[in-house]
């Protein structure tokens, strides 16, 4: 087995210095990227590469504005693409079927396993990384914007740079609490407790509840940063969005 | 920039031989994937570890009986779940509105982004991994086996063991084929036709539309396969799996 050291320590980077990536050094790390493992070779996913101040100020607001979108090097948004296949589908005589959940759920999944592995290959190299759960709240702003045609929705956004300055190690639940063995083990309120009790007594969770007037951690995820009403009103857009790509 | 020589040459590796991997070097390998990229650091994942002959046989048929389920160490089946969190919060006093399909993706992104930081450790460790795509298809039978609770659904599945002999290095397109740079370019025919001339050339896509008796490498996609029948009734029954989750 490999020393864990870099997969243990690393974090995610929301400040970046002005040391630039150059264009084939960014090339290079994503063609090595598109190694990773896809559905039957077919490649689902395209890349659209923001570097201009321009661009990225266009997609800033569909990510809520996150200063790591403005202050980054370089943005990629990692877009589901059935398009570029059933274009060479049709060229070739064959009859594609990808306007459906199961597709897009291909191509989802194909687009995670590239970015991860981009990630990966990017931290390896001394770059920082922060990717946005924004892309798909505001999936429709930012089809606009990168002018995606039909079957090509984003999935996920990463904001790339030269780490200005140290970044936080993330706490991490208990292994135990997510591995189960033979089958799914549901847990009881007293399995549930012990688990999150060392995430609740951080120093940063308990300043979290506080400035937030709330009487739990829990709550600050249900009430401020993740609340129902948002949820609801997302998963509509995109599931729309979704449809109207033609998936 | 790493040398990227470990990324550029992974392979996905079907065959196993008798190896075996310790349980302890297994779950220091998924406690470093627990370190991937999380969002809001909710870790909406779960996964199902099977090592037992009788579990493996159990998922074969789910998976379609392909070999590697039953000749591999070990399956590890990556599960988006909200049902800890939930949990957690509904002892915290805080209500949590996770119910619909945008937390069903949120929680699919941190899953898949973890499958992947896991092959990476498993691949550099020398073992090898294979995705099984069909788990988005038979999920309500994967589910049934695991014992899944509301609000967990199985998303992908990796089975993993020591490679028997050497696998082949699959064919990628051109990184120009994917990379859009600004906003995305829609793709002229021309342009398709040589972004996948190359491989419609190799040998062995040759003899894939031979044996299939097809006209052309994209064909056996389309007719063989992943046909368009199979894409919608797998779409029908995934939708209304997920649903029954809960979300």
């Amino acid at each position: 087995m490999i020393d864990l050291e870099f997969f243990n320590n690393r974090r995610t980077v929301r400040k970046y210095n002005n040391n630039k990536i150059s264009d084939s050094e960014l090339n290079k790390m994503l063609e090595a990227a598109f190694r990773a493992p896809t559905t039957g070779n077919m490649q689902l996913y395209s890349v659209v590469v923001t570097r201009s101040e321009a661009g990225k100020k266009a997609l800033s607001p569909a990510h809520f504005n996150q200063p790591s979108v403005t202050g980054c090097d370089v943005v990629l948004t990692f877009c589901a693409d059935f398009n570029r296949f059933e274009k060479w589908c049709k060229i070739s005589d064959a009859k594609p079927g990808y306007n459906n959940f199961q597709s897009f759920m291909t191509a989802v999944i194909d687009t995670l396993l590239v970015a991860q592995q981009f990630c990966t290959i990017a931290e390896m190299s001394g770059l920082g990384c922060c990717y946005l759960g924004t892309t798909t709240y505001n999936a429709p702003q930012i089809s606009e914007i990168l002018k995606l045609p039909k079957r090509v929705v984003p999935v996920t956004t990463l904001t790339l740079g030269y780490p200005d300055g140290d970044s936080p190690l993330s706490d991490r639940l208990s292994a135990d609490a997510i591995i189960h063995r033979g089958h799914y083990r549901d847990y009881s309120d007293e399995v549930i407790k012990s688990y999150y009790a060392e995430k609740e007594s951080r120093d940063d969770s308990r300043r979290f509840v506080e400035e937030n007037g709330k009487k739990s951690l829990a709550q600050v995820f249900t009430d401020v940063r993740y609340p129902k009403i948002n949820n609801e009103v997302f998963s509509d857009i995109y599931m729309e969005f979704i449809k109207n790509q033609g998936y």
